[in-house]
């Protein structure tokens, strides 16, 4: 007897093989390139498939950058908290000067003239990772290491602004970041005062 | 007598109405839908002249950006570094809120996938503003007000990442800026330690 085909099965496949051809087509022609019709040809699904889970190409890119990120950007808690958000600013340029960074860069270039993908920028990678980043720093307030008159929020845009400067800008190579150096100078204006 | 056609007269004044035309099209229509074309009928000139001028269509618009920009992102030197750069921040968060900010997004946007381009805004743009800065700092350090061991263009990264992370990815509005607390928390970790 011939198994029955698996819905179920069938679609998490494509769904999987469109994720995977989006972010392989991205980093071999450019994201500026990619196209709907591309990646339902490489997946071996029809366009409507894909506009089915994503409502564009910018998203369905994101999701592809964002499972790759996996874990890497987590924030570590030993205690120090200058050496956990080195370390996590260390994983941050290693992803940035990686294939997922090259895809991120062009799913950015893409956000300047399309609300709809500045926004799913947001909701996707940089809010969930800001939000992580101020809980990581709250338990730093409260334990008396950071200072608690300064919002955190204010804390990520100086901790994490120069990364986005040098890996959008260029002005100096992404992968000579000091993580360690920059994290002490910014640390040095939100201690508490003695 | 009729008087002879003046070419000097007749080209400057083509000059200046490509870069009024680059400007005006790319805040109307959006620096993603500029075109040599329109630019070209817009001006009343032929393609051929806008390329014995400039390569591109982002070294154009640059170069209609940079003009716009004047002495707005000018360093004043009143000796009290803080106040100074505070000021200048302000000046350059006005202007990225304009539509030079606008059109500029656009251009850093085509940066992102073509190196050329992204040359053109290091060297028209902030490399020579880094620069200005960075002689404003080695000013400070002089007179005892900031660290002379830590690279002035670090500061700079430290000063001005914050602002492109705003500009650019949206986070919170750029419009809200507050130059004089943030200035201040970056110059706290670059005070020489009594």
């Amino acid at each position: 007897m011939t198994p029955e085909p698996n819905p179920v099965r069938r679609s998490a496949r494509s769904h999987r093989a469109i994720l995977d051809a989006t972010f392989d087509l991205a980093v071999r022609n450019g994201y500026s390139k990619l196209t709907i019709e591309a990646i339902a040809a490489a997946a071996g699904v029809g366009k409507p498939t894909i506009y089915r889970w994503w409502p564009s190409k910018g998203v369905l890119a994101l999701e592809s950058i964002n499972e790759r990120m996996g874990t890497a950007t987590d924030f570590p808690d030993t205690g120090d908290v200058a050496a956990d958000l080195a370390s996590q600013i260390d994983n941050v340029v290693r992803l940035f000067c990686s294939d997922v960074g090259a895809v991120f860069k062009g799913v950015i270039a893409e956000a300047q003239g399309d609300p709809q993908v500045a926004a799913a920028v947001r909701e996707a990678i940089t809010e969930p990772r800001t939000r992580q980043c101020q809980a990581r720093l709250e338990r730093a307030v409260a334990a008396g290491q950071l200072r608690a008159d300064i919002p955190t929020r204010m804390m990520v845009e100086q901790l994490y602004g120069p990364i986005y400067y040098r890996f959008l800008l260029g002005t100096e190579p992404l992968a000579d970041y000091d993580a360690h150096t920059m994290v002490e100078r910014a640390l040095e204006g939100l201690r508490p005062r003695l």
